[in-house]
């Protein structure tokens, strides 16, 4: 999976078990359509969304790819910095959550 | 129960006195059904489910267990990180409470 | 009163004039039913329901009461460390204040 | 007005034109009935009403009045602090809004 | 337009185009009715109603313009102070689009 | 795309593949109308409205453009800073999400 700063190649979406809909079509490039919709076919590919979303938000940021895989050993090793990444995944979670009306 | 930054075998979700629905089923991989609903019967099992996916979003983040468990002393020993750990929490918290229509 | 991190006998729900219903039966623990309901009779109720969560929240993450009481000291004499409880509570209380339809 | 981190004497809720309803009979005891509503008769008095509620959420924590005063100078002299004070506010207003259905 | 910790004679509220509704009467003392409605005309006059409601919860909390002058060099240049007065400004424009039921 | 403390001249929003409506007309003055709706085509171009509110945010606070060039290295290289970055975006996010009714 990697980490919130992500390997580029790492940060398509994660593996969904249904191919529609495709929220991420390419990931290398922010001109590509990655997000056409929030509905997701259950909670946990709603959670998966999420960590999407977080890494988007760091990418958006920071595109240079060189730059995030000098960042991820520290990154990933501070238990701090992985509390963060989580805080924000359970933001973006309550967006898509609210998107899917809870799958109730 | 452990640190929000746990032992693998410790992630799995919270005891349940009921056994359904099972919110998550297989914590060791990813790529096993881990959340299949947001509706819990009580709210302490609401409160379970958010410090479950608190949980998800470190390991998202940083699967490898042994960087886990190197970091967990940091982690668990520090007044900081536990309140940071704690605003995770609440905030899935608001999640799983809306979608269980805060229990009512 | 005591502090996000509390003293673990001190961390059951703040006293409540009413009995009914009781929102932790015990707070030693996890085990324990502590969570019935987000509903409370007033405002005040709900605000100190708010810090018995936030509470819980580091609870489960550090239930090493030893380490707590350690914390402590670091923890209540720290203005940022405070601002973050603060934060945590106002979290929570957000929660409880939509589950009581913000006692309107 | 004092900072977050308040003089106890001054942790009384803001001075409101209006009388009734008083959110704060008493600042100086838990004890006290503190909040009664969350209705406000203006937006600013609700904003008001969500700086008590920070400064309640730090005293919950700390309600030692000779380590909060002792704290008082770091605190109101940090850039960092001041917005995380003002983070702090900002969430309880959305609480204490959405109570008042925005004033609309 | 200053910053989050701005010059006293700068919190007042952006210049509008429209003079009514007046968010900020009078930004000199807190005595003053500042914030009468969360009703704006357009999301930009939103965006900057929340930019003032970021600065109150500072101004609040540090009433003192000579220490709110001193402490601007070190906020006003640092990327992670900035970062964090933007949270804020995101946490409060959250209530004023609700409050316009997002100028729909 | 820049990091969120942006070139100025990047500042603006993001491209769109359609023209109409247009959130930012002018990015270099304040007082160019720059968010005339929240309301987006998709979800994709909705966060990347977030991503325009959250360095405008920046941008009020410090509009200084020699500043916020100096300030970008320390910025962009720092995982923890990013990290924060994405928690800004989510907030926004969640804004005009909710907006757009999560466009269902």
């Amino acid at each position: 999976m990697g980490t919130l700063i992500a390997n580029p190649t790492r940060c398509a979406a994660p593996t969904y078990r249904r191919e529609e809909p495709t929220h991420t079509k390419g990931a290398n490039s922010m001109a590509d359509d990655w997000l056409t919709t929030l509905i997701t076919a259950t909670p946990q590919e709603g959670f998966e969304l999420a960590i999407t979303l977080s890494r988007r938000g760091v990418k958006y940021t920071q595109p240079d790819t060189d730059v995030l895989h000098q960042l991820r050993p520290d990154y990933a090793n501070s238990a701090d910095s992985l509390t963060a990444a989580s805080q924000v995944v359970a933001t973006n979670f309550q967006t898509v959550a609210a998107a899917n009306n809870y799958w109730r």
